[in-house]
């Protein structure tokens, strides 16, 4: 079983602790971003930790991906993804990135706050995947040196406001509104072997209990070797940065098909918007103000698990 | 005349320097980031020692702006570059933001490197806004109060690969390949009096001696004070922060007209980028290899003047 990592609230102050069967063990170091966690030994703090730490009670749990993390992520990385949202997966030849603001990231728990003029409000799960080693140049990152790059597994939700995102096109706005990124709860640390079975990590996410979205992540386009190595070749990253690797089909948004958008794209943009809005607007999958959301990712034989992540909406105060 | 600062290279060290009639004289204090630099005093620090510092000869002069700043754009927020990339300016309703990487910051003397895949390199000048204060909360930003947050201009080229970028539609991976990104050479402090002149500032792009863009920051679409606010309402930003506040008209990209490019929605993704490609390839306005831009921001009486890039094109070795 890999380590599961927390990253901690407790009398005041935040630390960070490892699971065990007796409860959450304190970590002996502090480590005041995710960065250093991986950089100054965290790993191997948990891994002696685990044997027998102090137990503590959290007050709360955080996101284990602290704020200076970059927050990178894939789009239309998964064909049930892209069929939904008219395109054609057999045509999906890019690997394409867009960022979300970090300090959009909130705990797993966190209230998810729908901006007064957020009317498309929608879901993604994805997997996250943390860097335990940065870079400053190419590298060839295979399935084989997988575990020398990434060091945590987490969950992530891409919360997203569709009216923003579609009447936009680029992604960064619709997607950075501060409590649109649940990360955690658990920081993953799975050993070489563990991160191979990636692909049989099942993403699972449900509104109130009624199930949207479920896939395994070996169902991905473009699989994490691959676009860590393109990742490389275009930009530095850091140890704690984050890249979450696109979201599997079932989302709210349902625009229509590829020929009815193409015709679109004839109309002026605003009423091109205005007939999206009126197209998803009944949609009963948009996210409500006082619904709960659920997402969680794990094998199926629970040997490696994510955790579960629980957020409300709730609209701005 | 406003406070002229350059982080430079010298015996080794990286320092700063304020400019001044008998040259750069270095600042006492060390500064390891531009949010650093506005955090700790360097300000008061370059006025103090533009009275009398030592005078030092830079080895050479850095960017500004250092690569843990959030590196912010804005996309067609000029009349001239909507209408040539084929849209119409009063359509224009929102405010686009897009992220490069901020790894892709380079020195404003710096080679540009073009990936060996990369045949549509393109420039596009901008001016450059540098935080002095960040914020975790909204904020009413106003002309008013614009020199509370805005503690430095600078020039940004946002080097960007079109085919990489028309191709992907996200534009984040087009415009962050390292070298993307010079800034500098100077960060201009500019006094609010001086700030308050913002949309005399006229930008001037060539190459190799060929004016390519020449327009007033006046004429932006959305003006700084209502882009920070909205910003402000989206995310959280820090002291050292960059917002590029976009190109006007004049780049070497020339899409066909919106009525041709609704058209070609009906093609498959391959061959509508095909027939772009095919388009865009003879245009002889594309940086080739060995070509210098040039690119200058400043008021024509030179009273606030953020100096000169000058960046050659070089393939990848």
């Amino acid at each position: 079983m890999p380590l599961k990592i927390a990253r901690i609230e407790i009398a005041g102050a935040v630390r960070w602790a490892v699971d065990s069967s007796a409860g959450l063990r304190l970590l002996s170091g502090d480590y005041p971003t995710t960065r250093a966690f991986f950089e100054n030994g965290g790993p191997q703090d948990a891994a002696q930790v685990a044997q027998g730490g102090d137990i503590v009670e959290a007050d709360r749990i955080l996101s284990p991906v602290t704020r200076d993390a970059k927050f990178i992520c894939q789009a239309t990385n998964y064909a049930s993804h892209v069929r939904e949202v008219g395109g054609d997966p057999d045509a999906i030849t890019n690997n394409v990135f867009f960022t979300k603001a970090s300090s959009c990231i909130v705990p797993a728990d966190a209230a998810i706050i729908r901006p007064p003029h957020v009317r498309l409000l929608d879901y993604e799960i994805e997997l996250g995947l943390v860097l335990k080693h940065g870079w400053d140049g190419p590298q060839e990152i295979t399935e084989a040196n997988l575990g020398d790059w990434i060091g945590g597994l987490v969950i992530v939700n891409d919360v997203t406001a569709r009216d923003v995102q579609i009447s936009h096109m680029q992604f960064h706005k619709s997607k950075s509104y501060r409590t649109f990124g649940p990360v955690g709860p658990w920081l993953v640390l799975p050993s070489p072997e563990e991160l191979a079975r990636w692909r049989e990590l099942e993403l699972v996410l449900a509104v109130d209990g009624e199930q949207r979205q479920r896939s395994f992540a070996g169902d991905m386009i473009f699989k994490p070797a691959e676009t860590l190595t393109e990742l490389s070749r275009i930009m530095d990253l850091a140890a704690g940065d984050l890249i979450a690797t696109g979201t599997p089909g079932g989302v709210a948004l349902h625009p229509p098909s590829a020929f009815v958008q193409a015709l679109a794209g004839f109309l002026a943009p605003a009423k091109r918007f205005k007939a999206f809005m009126k197209g998803q607007l009944p949609r009963p999958a948009y996210l409500r103000d006082g619904q709960l959301m659920t997402a969680a990712i794990r094998t199926q034989d629970g040997a490696i698990d994510l955790g579960e992540q629980r957020n409300l909406i709730q609209p701005a105060s």
